[in-house]
């Protein structure tokens, strides 16, 4: 369960960093390169190291930013890749995210996040009606 | 590119299946066992084969379900996993989505998607302005 702490503790430290206003360490934990995206909350996706970093310095730069707790993170590791599924609590709402993870040198390294509203929480027993999701 | 272009056929063909409600070919696309996971439009994350591949079979089932059309795909990847961004065009609506791909046996198999509703259809430009994303 080593890769699954290690990208649980990145997750960690992603959310700590924007809790901290904190550009540099939020940037670092991003992969290098261009192959990385995002997706913020009711935006199309952006791609590239510049397009991606430079959304988080816009954010952090907004001192009327809300703060961010992550809770019920979740890993899932795959060889060199895993991803984090998570609520973000901002505001009392509650947002879906899933934080994805290369390890890049040894290190898990950012590759995608995508954060989205959830329209109300529903609990699993829910998931069986048969409604449309999409 | 070959393996960018194996992965933008894998993501082609989930929107395939789910316009032919094909469930079984959808099924075989995700990956097996439990590393799954997935971000309805509105829901919290669902993790596992059978909360993941049991929600897409409620949403087949529904005959008034929406087309969905894959729009502007576009596929990042990174050894043996890769993931696709894109538009989703459903009932007039744009929504984002990523759909991530883990290569297993030589196929390139569904581990995550996650689709959000986008507010509006913002334009580059308007990434400099420093307002608030989140």
């Amino acid at each position: 369960m080593s890769d699954a702490n290690d990208i649980l503790a990145a997750n960690a430290a992603f959310y700590a960093a924007f809790a901290a206003g904190d550009f540099a360490a939020l940037a670092a934990l991003w992969a290098d390169g261009d192959g990385i995206s995002c997706i913020h909350p009711g935006w199309p996706a952006i791609v590239g190291r510049n397009a991606v970093i430079g959304s988080w310095r816009d954010i952090l730069s907004n001192p009327a930013r809300p703060q961010i707790v992550c809770a019920e993170p979740h890993a899932i590791v795959d060889r060199d890749h895993g991803h984090v599924v998570c609520l973000e609590l901002v505001d009392g709402a509650a947002l879906a995210a899933a934080n994805h993870f290369a390890r890049v040198g040894g290190a898990w390294r950012m590759v995608h996040h995508q954060s989205s509203a959830i329209a109300q929480m529903i609990s699993p027993d829910d998931n069986a009606d048969g409604r449309s999701l999409h």
